[in-house]
């Protein structure tokens, strides 16, 4: 029963590509993330998994376009498909997906993270 | 695979309490609901129910308290819990929960809305 803002957990949150969790919903997890350059290409296997920027631009790639999201766009990537999140420059996110989702998907990578820390 | 801009889906929404579909996670839709005035008590059974303010402030009452929501702030209204949603003046909020859940939750009202249109 904790009112969240937004703004002030993404000024705790200094790490790029290390989503952190904010809140809980059924098994859902809220989580922010800090991103800047170029992620890696992987897919969930099990889930969508959806995007809403809460400042900034980001792309995400997938294998025959990209969409473009500003501050204000939500986009869920459909399970299962490919893609690769990117942003030229500091932009901040909100994820939600399932509990234990894994932030490089399919991939393990140096920028695998664990999935589960709270903010 | 559609961006979703959320002020774009807003202005075409013109009633209050009346949640629209704006996308799908999984078995979960993403709703957005333009709210002035008091909503009547109640709650849902079965889910947590996400609270994203994109405009205005939200106050969502409690039997015993209540949470004041302004831009950019996140709240979880858990399971089974009364609550009575309401805002003084024109908010804009946008809701996440699973598919098929009624916006008075146990409640029958002129309130209760259909909880599959889409925007």
């Amino acid at each position: 029963m904790e009112k969240i803002n937004l703004k002030q957990k993404f000024s705790n949150l200094f790490e790029y590509w290390s989503p952190r969790v904010i809140s809980e919903m059924n098994d859902y997890q809220i989580k922010i993330v800090k991103i800047k350059g170029d992620f890696i290409w992987h897919h969930h296997e099990k889930t969508d998994e959806l995007f809403y920027v809460i400042e900034g631009r980001l792309c995400i790639h997938f294998s025959d376009s990209t969409v473009v999201l500003d501050k204000g766009d939500l986009f869920v990537v459909p399970k299962g498909v490919d893609h690769m999140p990117s942003a030229e420059s500091e932009c901040l996110v909100m994820l939600i997906e399932p509990k234990g989702t894994k932030n490089t998907g399919n991939r393990d990578s140096d920028l695998s993270s664990d999935n589960d820390i709270w903010i």
